[in-house]
């Protein structure tokens, strides 16, 4: 695929990269934008779940990425710094942008391994914070989750922020949003996981726990938590805290519980092999 | 203390709450702002480590907020929101500003608890972002340590946003500075502490690692990380993640050490007894 050198930022090639912080707010009708090389790389990778419609960079990072963009398979545009933020409407210092395309939006079953696969799925109910969503993306990444699922409140995983906080981890991590009004308990039921609503009032402590070969690890708001009717039906999980400071962010706590699940049913390994200090490789 | 009701944005009792974003951005000289209830609160609590210099309110929250305010010793002055955006130079929406005053920097030794009680001590090496300084503030409460130790490079946790993110946490953490060039492996045997550098490349897997009585638990940058040098000469410590994604946010990353040193020295009860459901409270 041979670059197109762009001018114009009037040129209509450019116009799903005009005016980027305005058509955040107002939704990108199945386009989304990528911005830096990481994640770029991300979406030329062997997990990656989305189309790209079209890379822009400029000229001089077309050297180093010519091979990554060429496995996209999408038309690439070079432009000037100077072009790029003249579209954007604000500075592009990296000089790396990608639209990529949503695809059609799976069912909530489409992400999840079947049963009786283990499966450690993750459940965001109402957040509405993007650094929140991304984070919680990376450190389902990080433990490697099979899935996450949003409710309907939930805010969107490929709004720039959430990308750029997840380290990219929503480009490759499968997800799926539940409709409106939908039941939580009712879904894990369907799926045949365990839900495990995590919740400072939670009866269990995380570390306590027995970890389920297949579990929805439930994560609500920081203020109001999850519905009290959701956690009377849950199994439920605490982090015990120091006293007078009982207080996580909801990203952080669910990293802790990512982490126990996942050491608990082998995804990572948390006691294995010491690998070799600077010391004993200075004898190799 | 009866508060003072001020009309006129230039009063110069309103001088240090004046052009927020711009003094945020050249230092306060011994001042420090305070935003909103719940920071307020931690101001007035019997961990609060700074002297509140004055409080300004919105006439409505004053009714509210008397009690607590009382407790502070400080003047406090009413002003309505429209006012008080004026001085601040944006939106104040809680109507809720105090400014602290940062008092003597404290000596690196002076928060950490003397050799040879426990101790477990959070070390920020060259953290230059807000958030994750505050977040690692927010996780070191949480978790009961004892004091974080900042090197010369890191940005203020008593910058707005630092204090915000760490839901208050660097107001009532113990902290100090470490002199510009100060070596960490000196200063952990100066203290008497252990150090456990917390890094990708780490020799012992967190899980598997011996907490010691006395750590000091060091966090680096998430791109450079923690320097070479020091990598060589500490214990070092990895969290295991999986394949094809190992990346964890530096603050979060600290949680989840600071949640398993903490467990295994007993500050946290990992495994307590369980608290009642909902089923068993309702034969009560």
């Amino acid at each position: 695929m041979m670059p197109v050198a762009i001018d114009d930022p009037a040129d209509p090639r450019l116009a799903p990269y005009a005016s980027m912080r305005e058509r955040d707010l107002v939704g990108r009708q199945g386009r989304f934008i990528v911005e830096g090389e990481v994640t770029l790389r991300l979406m030329a990778s062997p997990g990656a779940r989305f189309r790209t419609e079209s890379v822009l960079l400029a000229p001089e990072r077309w050297p180093g990425l010519a091979e990554v963009v060429g496995r996209l398979g999408a038309p690439v545009y070079l432009a000037g710094r100077p072009v790029m933020s003249a579209v954007a409407g604000f500075p592009i210092h990296r000089g790396v942008l990608a639209v990529g395309l949503t695809g059609a939006a799976p069912e909530p079953a489409a992400p999840v391994p079947p049963a009786p696969a283990p499966a450690l799925v993750l459940g965001l109910a109402g957040l509405t914070n993007h650094d929140n969503v991304g984070a919680c993306f990376r450190n389902a990444a990080a433990f490697g989750a099979d899935a996450v699922l949003l409710d309907a409140a939930c805010c969107d995983p490929l709004y720039r922020k959430a990308i750029r906080v997840s380290a990219g981890a929503a480009l490759i991590t499968p997800f799926a949003r539940l409709p409106e009004g939908a039941d939580w308990l009712a879904v894990a039921e369907a799926l045949a996981l365990e839900p495990l609503a995590l919740s400072p009032s939670g009866r269990e402590t995380l570390d306590a726990a027995e970890a389920p070969a297949r579990a929805l690890l439930l994560l609500g708001t920081e203020g109001p938590g999850l519905p009290a009717r959701l956690m009377a039906r849950a199994r439920t999980l605490r982090i015990p805290m120091a006293p007078g400071f009982d207080s996580l962010n909801v990203a952080t706590a669910g990293a802790l519980a990512l982490h126990r699940l996942a050491g608990a049913t082998g995804r990572i390994a948390l006691h294995p092999a010491p690998v070799p200090g600077p010391d004993a490789r200075e004898d190799c």
